[in-house]
C-alpha cells in the first residue's frame, strides 16, 4: 500500500442559489476578470445574465472570451492568454463545462509565461503558477472543476494531450445542478460516460490500496448507475442532477486515488480518437470501456471484475468468478449502450479501422500503457478494432 | 435538499515515512514552533525524536507544552497560548491525539487574542484568525486532524464544549497508520467508537439529502466495522490501521453532512457525561447510541433504520421494517459491546443516576436537542437513565 499526499483546496458552493456568493469570492481573487465561456447556451438559458449581473453588482471589470470548443484548442488559450497580458487581467472565470474549464486553466497558465502555451503540453515546460480560476460549471462531466488537470488538443499536429500541476486547481468553483437541466440528452449521457470511466480507470487495479476506498467508488458507480436514468428521463430533476454533479467531481479530484500509481487506460486510447476524428470524450470512452474490459480480463485480473459485478451491480457471489467477471461486463455495456443510448461501435459513428496503427502508436506514446494490464501497440490496436 | 459549502482545505500526507516532508512544510509556514503533546507517549515509541529532528534538520527553534490532558483543559490553552505570545512563535505543531489537537488548535487562536480564550467556547468570542497549525495524528478517533472544531473542558464549570470556525482547520496534517500500531486495546476500541458516532449523527437524518453521502457514508460505516475487529487481533496490521485511520478523518471532516442542517444527539449528551465523569469520549458514546437509537425508533424514523441494516449489516430488506430496525440496533450493540468490547453500561463504569436531570439540562442547554429526532430535557434524561 502507497502512501499518498491528499490536497484538494478548492472551495465549492454546491447548490441552487449559490452564485449571489461569486463576486465576492471573485473580489478576494482580483478585480479584472477574463469571462471565458463555450458556444452561447448560457447566453440562451439566462446563466451568462446571472454571472455578469454578478460582476457588475460588485464594480468588477471584466473582459470576455467566449466560443471555447469542445476538445479545446491551444488557440482559444493562446488567445486568452494574449488577452490577460494586454488588459492585465488577474482572475480567470470560467462558465461552462470540461472543455471551458480546461482551456480556462491554461490560459491562467500560459498568461504568466513568455513561451507559446502548447510547450506545456508537448515539452512538459515548467507549470509553475497560474493566475487564479474561478469556476461555475454547467455539465456534469469531466470533474475539471475540482481537480489540477485539462486537456487540450492541437488541430495542427493531431494531438490531445492532460497534463496535471498543483496552480491549475480552481480556487472556487460553484456547482447548480440547476445550470445542468437544459444540457441535451446527449451530452447527458456521455458526461456520465465520462464520469464513470474515471471511476473505473481508478477502480481496475490489481494493486492493493485503502480497501476503504473501493467501496466508495462502488457507491459512486452505484450512484451514477441510478441517477442516469432518472436524469436522462426527466432532465429537470434536481436530485439526480445534483447526484450527478456531485458525483462528478469526486470521480476525478483524486480523493478515491489514495496511493494508486498506475497509469489510466481507456482515456490515452480514447483522446487519440477525438484528436482524430473530434468525436465526444464521453461517447470515445463508453465505446472503448467494455472491449478494454473484454481484452484485459484472464485469470490473474478475473478477481477485480468478480467484486466489481457483486458490489456494484449486485450480482450473485455464489456463481462462478468468470461468469460473474463476463456478467459484469454486459452489465456495464447495457448502461453505456441502452440505458445511456450510446452508440454502441465506432462504425456506427462513421470511423473504421484506418487509422488504428497509428493511434495505437500515439496512445502507447512510443512506448506502452503502464494501466491495469499493460498494452502495447499491438494490445491497443486490437482493442480499436473490437470497437469497429 | 439544502445546498452547502465544501472547504476542506488541509494537505494530508498519508502513509509510512511521510514525516520527512514536516520540517519544509513547518518552515514554509513560520519559523518558531511550539510542539504541543500529550502524556510522553510519543517520547516512549520514537515519535518525539523522529519530529525533533526533523525540527532541527531544518534549523527550526521550537518550544514545547507537554502533558496534554485526555479532554483538553482550557489551562492547557492558556499556557501555550502565553508561551506564544512570549517567544513570538508562529506555528503550532500538534503530536497526538484528538485532545492534543484541539487544546493546540485553541492554543493558536488564543495567540492571536487578548481576552481569556474560555470565552470562545463560553461566550463565542470572535475567532478570526489563529496561527497555522500542523499535526501529526497518533489515534484514529476523533478527525481533528482535519476538520476546524475543537472540544475543550473547564473542569471548575464543569463545562465541555465544542466549536467550529474555520482558522482552526490545520494546515497540513501527517497520517502515518504505523504511528497508531502502540495505541492500546481499550484507546482503539474508543475511538473507533467516536469515529462510528460521527457517521451515525449524520446518517440518521430524516431530511433528504444526496444519496451519493448516504451511500459513502454506509461504506465507511463497513470499512470500520471491517477492520475494527482486525486491529484489535493484530495492533500492527498496517491495512487495517490504514482503513481505519483515513475513516476517522472522512468521518467528520465536513464531506459527508453535505446540506444536511441537523444538530447531533449523542455527542452533546456525551459531552456532559465526560465533563462531569472525566470518561473517555468514544466509552461514552458507545453507551449511549444504541439507547438513542431505541428512543427515537418509531414509525416514523424507522425507514432510517431499515437503510441502515440492510446496507450496513445486510439484514435481508423482504423482513418487516420494524424488524430489520430492531436488527439493527441489536447489530451496532453487537460491535459496541461485543467486537469492541467497551462496558456495556454507566453503571459498570461507576455512573449512578443522581447527576441526570442537571446533565440532561444541560446537554438540551436549557432548550432541546434539535437532532435526529427533537430531545427535550426528560427525553435526554429517559435516555441516561436506559444506560444505567
Amino acid at each position: 500500500m502507497n502512501g499518498f499526499v491528499y490536497d484538494i483546496p478548492t472551495k465549492v458552493y454546491f447548490g441552487s442559489g449559490q452564485l449571489q456568493h461569486l463576486g465576492m469570492e471573485l473580489s478576494r481573487l482580483g478585480k479584472r476578470i477574463l469571462l471565458v465561456y463555450g458556444g452561447g447556451s448560457i447566453k440562451k438559458n439566462g446563466l451568462y445574465d446571472s454571472v455578469t449581473w454578478e460582476l457588475k453588482r460588485m464594480g468588477l471589470m471584466f473582459f470576455e472570451l467566449g466560443g471555447i470548443a469542445p476538445n479545446p484548442r491551444v488557440e482559444s488559450v493562446r488567445e486568452g492568454a494574449a488577452l490577460c497580458k494586454k488588459e492585465k487581467l488577474d482572475v480567470i472565470l470560467a462558465v461552462g463545462g470540461g472543455s471551458v474549464i480546461d482551456a480556462a486553466k491554461y490560459i491562467a497558465a500560459a498568461a504568466c509565461v513568455d513561451f507559446d502555451p502548447w510547450k506545456f503540453m508537448s515539452e512538459q515546460a515548467p507549470l509553475k503558477e497560474a493566475l487564479p480560476v474561478v469556476t461555475v460549471l454547467t455539465i456534469a462531466a469531466t470533474g475539471s472543476e475540482m481537480d489540477s488537470g485539462g486537456v487540450i488538443t492541437n488541430l495542427s499536429t493531431n494531438e490531445k494531450l492532460c497534463r496535471f500541476a498543483p496552480p491549475l486547481q480552481p480556487q472556487v468553483s460553484f456547482l447548480d445542478p440547476k445550470n445542468t437541466y437544459s444540457v441535451s440528452r446527449y451530452q447527458t449521457a456521455c458526461g456520465t460516460a465520462d464520469i464513470m470511466s474515471h471511476i473505473i480507470e481508478v477502480y481496475f487495479n490489481m494493486t492493493p490500496d485503502l480497501q476503504m476506498l473501493d467501496g466508495i467508488m462502488e457507491s459512486l458507480m452505484k450512484t451514477v448507475i441510478c441517477y442516469a436514468p432518472v436524469v436522462l428521463a426527466d432532465p429537470e430533476n434536481y436530485e439526480a442532477r445534483a447526484n450527478l454533479m456531485w458525483a462528478g467531481s469526486w470521480a476525478i479530484n483524486g480523493f478515491i486515488k489514495g496511493g494508486k500509481q498506475q497509469a489510466w487506460s481507456c482515456h490515452p486510447m480514447e483522446h487519440e480518437l477525438s484528436a482524430l476524428y473530434d468525436i465526444t470524450h464521453g461517447l470515445g470512452l463508453a465505446i472503448l470501456t467494455p472491449r478494454w474490459m473484454e481484452y484485459t480480463l484472464d485469470e490473474t485480473t478475473a478477481s477485480k471484475f468478480v467484486q466489481f459485478g457483486v458490489n456494484v451491480f449486485s450480482i450473485h457471489p455464489g456463481l462462478p468468478p468468470m461468469e460473474i467477471a463476463m456478467e459484469s461486463i454486459r452489465r456495464i455495456s447495457e448502461f453505456f449502450f441502452h440505458t445511456l443510448g450510446l452508440n454502441r461501435t465506432l462504425g456506427e459513428i462513421g470511423i473504421d479501422d484506418s487509422q488504428v496503427t497509428l493511434m495505437a502508436q500515439k496512445a502507447c506514446r512510443g512506448d506502452r500503457i503502464l494501466g491495469f494490464k499493460t498494452l502495447y501497440p499491438q494490445d491497443v490496436e486490437k482493442i480499436y478494432q473490437m470497437c469497429i
